[in-house]
């Protein structure tokens, strides 16, 4: 059996194009570049929990560093550096090459460097932890939404959601609605590039990972503040709206891992943001407004609030 | 059954002393000071490998960071920032209170900043992503070692290892050796103080996690050097040396966990190290010295070289 030190050179050992100092020694050494401020966020990935334990191993490599990324895009920052701990059943070879592989596919896009790691024996679990890079005072936060501001979100929403539904056996998808579906969950694109673009755009921001209505949620209550948004401007592929009659708007409103950006901006941004979508191919949809009072109401196509069961994922509720 | 988010703000929030902004954004942001450099390192424990499932929680906490501050000692860096990131198999406030009671009590004699996190749920499983301050260029790196430097190690070697055999009923301690080995191995004591005031003096340093031979040996791989070392000059407890009489020797050599510092310098620093030593109230000990060639040799008593079976501990080594 390779040993672990083996394992750890071979398939997790890149080459650092901004580090001075990579994988190898006690700690990794980075200079931030003048006037920045650091921007750090932890996700873990657990097997069973957040992917099914024989997912494609290509596919939840992408998504760990994916969905780590995806929170340098809610804060405005350039991704840059990352570390990767990992715990692993067993040495398996082939399982390791495609991870890394998957891992590295998503590094090379966004150009972040693995600078740092661990390997260790254990149930499947993936700990990816961060860093980028922003100017002084213009991260994107939550709690910075006002009175008046539009409230935007980009791509598609739900579609993640109903992938796993698919998965789950609650649903049956095909052709394009599958596909479109299972690649949103399987491979989260993160908006790492409308994150930069928003910086003195937006007022506050957000990525989409446990659901519209609990993330929007978190804005309101860190800001202080309500909105009311409506259920027929959130944007959804037309192929899954199509095709599934029951259960889409809890996967629209509640469904989480859709990796979208959610944001706030004045109404006098509407134009500049609109172009940044043109920009970057990316499809920006307002969906509401921020107002006064708290708590968020959705309003369907009669002008009536959804009443809303649940606020959102979390692992630990019934 | 208690909400992840409410877990999170009870336990894992405590207000940042020096982050721009802490727990509860898409990510936490820091300005490191000019010119330093940011060391960062990451280090998961599972349960049943890294620990007993049965472990104190409170032990658990401590050792979950203090194992991520000994790599910034070992880097001659000032811990500042951590992450942490937890998967846990329910919802069991009075563990998660032990737990962070420990993890606290570890940050706040290190003045380390817990500035985000993530919480689930799976097999228990600990990720702790550290970030520490060394000025730029000052860092103790594994590659500096030279032909003629005196080989050092803090503190006693061996401890937490007699303690783990211990618990294993390998061997069988008592009195002053149990607790003494049982501290070692719960609540190691990283040698923080040390790495900063090797800055200048050592010139090359690693902690002692896997073993003594293993982790002097990555000195001397990186430094692409040789080394002899005395079995008689290792620092041991002599309340352990006295009562374990088979095995005590695999616990120097290779028994991990200690998580002392191993630094080299150049012999006319000894003066200077011993007083470190002194004004840290903290044994310092030479116990060999780097040569020309590569590998490490281990003399015993009568001056015949001891044989290595072991490099060190492998999580996935047979």
């Amino acid at each position: 059996m390779t040993s672990e030190f083996a394992l750890i050179r071979q398939y997790f050992t890149r080459p650092s194009t901004h580090a001075n100092l990579g994988v190898g020694d006690d700690a990794a050494l980075i200079s931030p570049s003048a006037g920045m401020e650091i921007a750090i966020s932890t996700d873990m990935l657990v097997a069973g929990t957040h992917f099914f334990t024989d997912a494609a191993p290509h596919d939840i490599g992408w998504k760990a560093l994916a969905v780590n990324i995806s929170d340098m895009a809610a804060m405005g920052a350039q991704p840059r550096w990352a570390t990767l701990a990992i715990a692993l059943p067993e040495a398996d070879e082939t399982w390791i090459a495609e991870f890394t592989k998957g891992f590295f596919d998503c590094a090379g896009k966004f150009e972040v460097d693995l600078i740092g790691g661990d390997t260790t024996r254990g149930p499947l679990n993936i700990s990816v932890t961060i860093f980028g890079e922003v100017p002084q005072d213009q991260a994107l936060r939550r709690d910075g939404a006002r009175i008046g501001d539009d409230i935007w979100v980009s791509g598609y929403l739900g579609s993640a959601a109903a992938g796993l539904a698919h998965l789950q056996g609650k649903i049956a998808l095909k052709n394009d609605a599958l596909q479109a579906s299972l690649d949103a969950l399987h491979r989260p694109m993160p908006r790492a590039e409308l994150g930069l673009r928003l910086r003195g755009l937006a007022h506050s921001a957000i990525d989409i990972s446990d659901g519209l209505a609990a993330d929007l949620g978190h804005i309101l209550q860190a800001s202080n503040i309500g909105a009311d948004i409506s259920y027929a401007a959130i944007p959804k592929l037309p192929a899954l709206e199509a095709s599934i009659h029951a259960g889409f708007e809890a996967c629209v409103l509640n469904g989480g891992d859709d990796y979208e950006l959610c944001f706030t901006a004045p109404q006098d941004k509407r134009g500049i943001i609109g172009n940044v979508g043109q920009e970057l191919n990316l499809n920006l949809t307002r969906i509401g407004n921020i107002r006064a009072g708290n708590g968020l109401t959705v309003y369907d196509a009669n002008n009536q609030p959804i009443s809303m069961r649940k606020s959102g994922y979390d692992h630990f509720s019934p």
